[in-house]
């Protein structure tokens, strides 16, 4: 990790440059994968199975057999450890189920919001050999709350045909029966446009590789909702001379063995603190099993000394971090400063580790500086608002003046139209 | 209008075709415009408003004498109106500022989220030949309440190379100073990429031809994000034989005069009531200043005549309309069917036109069927929710056990060590 002392705001720009994503050089093959969806079906489908996870299957959906199968794979302790995180992911998410309040603007004019959901949603879930089936319990919940009609996953198989227990399991403890073995951009197609098997989906959610997230751009561009644009994953950690260096070299790391395109940073005001989560990184780096990965990406990495916490949060806020961890004595100061950041975690038992599992908060979270414009997901990323309005004969006739004073002047005769006759109608 | 009578739903979709936007033939030239003001910055920006605008300037920033002419322009009325609709807009968009709620999941595990501006916001609005002020209300609004840091406008000059008065005087009402006269694809590379003089934003929001519209779907691909897709205006009326004809017709007529490609849709129980609103509809267009563009876009349109209520929500929730009107007796049990839709409208007196101009609730809103994902903007559309979390050492320690069985499950070693080295400090 490179170190950086004492830097100006107007250089992190280039200092902290992220990983370049260079989804152009696939984009082409990509979008030969979606035509081919769209004119072979399954079929294609089929051929890109056998072609990129290496499986020969013509059985797209998972069958009842093997989810009941999957349940017997999964030990009691696993089982319990999900329950857990289940109630609090549910318990977060249900919170934020909003009431419809109406508003009387004037005596005679309502108007409201009201949450629908998304009637049918689709799941990506990254499978193969790193099954993530804590992303299918953080994209899984909400959508169960909000009420989604339809909620299907697809999920690239293993080498022997089958979806790794895991998924199978929390699919079925969320009461999610359409599951697909289909992965990369070819599923993102299917969900998109729909195949014979795989029904077409209103909004398509989910992590994955640059095959899958390029995929989700094009068909976005096409007007096929997606959760959000996808990045590289990334955690940034504030430490002021409160922080444990151990516990902030476990953060650091944690977000470092995610992948070789991660980036973690640090930055402190106490050059003793970084010389020894410096330690404590090497230190641990040779236990872990992702030893390889996260030394790649702890070459993208940065180490900053500033001169105080100010400074810290201004050069977080310009980095819009994925992950934001305030190991210092007063988080909450400094919390109410942070302007642009995925997921913030406060003081030092707070770890990002307990937001990617179990404390409730959704892991699915803007990356690659997005958090400046997006938020992550929660129980709206599951919902539409629709707006209505009810105006009685009196309500439409005190900003009856407004409408067609506004309307005309725009030059919209009929919009001016539509409220004169009733107008007249109305004082007649 | 065709008329279609008794339909089978699963034939709804070729019946009420939308229609095709076709952005893929200009999508090249969209592609060289921006890539030109990317290497070229402000100059690309004159040359394309002299191509395009047939303006020659090299002012590309309205001045505060322009603005404060443009005021004495505005005559008292309007300004009264003006006025009217800016009040309830704000109050119904006020009403829409969340509270933070802390949710303790368990003692120890707090998790809330609270809402952030999105820092710098581009308005683009329509100007030339037909100045949308109204627009400016409708974003300009809500991002003031939000309390987006920088907000700016592009908006294309008139042939005398002025901003039209009403956009200027909305403008000032509001207390945005930066207004660009740059328009189409180079305004929103302008606001994506950021040129010497056009700050670059974090979001960009706003209606536009093809040409805008293409360009924020390419930007957006670059991961600057928009608003919502594009497409072009429409309106459903559900009508009974409580419906007054007259209502009806120039509802549909205020909808069908916004362009040629505008499309709207009359779904009836009655056919008495269709035969009148044709009438109507025939004695209105003569008499409207926007005859020919009417005339285009009624060939696009159509009236169903279905056997009952349930039916027509039917198909209006699989058409997803942008705008609903429920011109139907019993409008609230139809009004709790609704699954997709932008903003409707409920009962004789609730024109479109009230929700466009001056009833308080927002007229951008999802077109082309994108009701089925996309929400109208609202205060969210300028913000964003960050989720923050406090644990304390007995918080963690309660859910350290699923996370470390998680992790371990999930193969994510530093993700497992982040919370056991806590959970044996904590303890120990």
């Amino acid at each position: 990790m490179k170190i950086i002392k004492y830097p100006v705001l107007t250089d992190i720009k280039y200092l902290l440059k992220r990983p370049l994503i260079d989804n152009e050089t696939i984009k082409e093959k990509v979008l030969s994968i979606i035509n081919e969806v769209k004119i072979n079906d399954d079929k294609a489908l089929v051929k890109f199975t056998r072609k990129f996870d290496g499986v020969v299957t013509t059985e797209l959906m998972v069958t009842k057999n093997e989810i009941n199968e999957a349940e017997l794979k999964i030990d009691n302790r696993l089982k319990r450890a999900i329950e857990i995180a289940k109630d609090n992911i549910y318990k977060f998410h249900n919170s934020q189920i909003s009431k419809i309040v109406k508003v009387e603007i004037e005596a005679g004019i309502k108007c409201w919001r009201k949450d629908i959901p998304i009637q049918k949603v689709g799941l990506y879930i990254p499978g193969g050999s790193s099954p993530l089936f804590s992303t299918l319990l953080m994209l899984g919940i909400p959508a169960k709350i909000a009420g989604c009609k339809e909620i299907i996953i697809c999920t690239p198989p293993q080498k022997d045909a089958k979806i790794a227990p895991t998924i199978l399991y929390v699919a079925k403890l969320l009461g999610i029966k359409n599951i697909f073995k289909v992965g990369g951009a070819q599923s993102i197609a299917a969900m998109a446009f729909g195949t014979n098997t795989v029904p077409k989906v209103d909004k398509i959610f989910g992590p994955g590789n640059q095959w899958v997230t390029t995929a989700k751009q094009i068909v976005n561009s096409y007007g096929v909702a997606i959760d959000m644009p996808a990045g590289p994953s990334e955690v940034l950690v504030i430490a002021d001379d409160y922080a444990n260096a151990k516990f902030v070299a476990s953060d650091l790391l944690s977000q470092s063995e995610h992948g070789a395109d991660s980036q973690v940073i640090l930055i402190s005001t106490s050059e003793t603190l970084i010389n020894s989560v410096k330690i404590e990184i090497n230190n641990f780096t040779n236990k872990l099993t992702r030893k390889s990965i996260i030394e790649k990406s702890l070459k993208n990495s940065a180490i900053i000394l500033v001169n105080n916490l100010e400074e810290a949060i201004d050069i977080s806020n310009y980095y819009a971090p994925e992950h934001l961890i305030l190991s210092v004595k007063n988080y909450n100061r400094i919390a109410d400063k942070v302007i642009s950041a995925g997921s913030v975690f406060l003081g030092n038992y707070s770890p990002e580790s307990a937001g990617d599992y179990a404390s409730g908060t959704n892991h699915t979270l803007p990356t690659n500086g997005f958090a400046s414009a997006y938020s992550g997901i929660s129980l709206d990323s599951f919902m539409k608002k629709i707006t209505f309005q009810k105006l009685t004969k009196n309500g439409l006739s005190k900003i009856a003046f407004a409408i067609e004073t506004m309307a005309e002047a725009e030059g919209l005769d009929a919009h001016k139209l539509a409220v004169t006759i009733r107008r007249e109608k109305a004082n007649g």
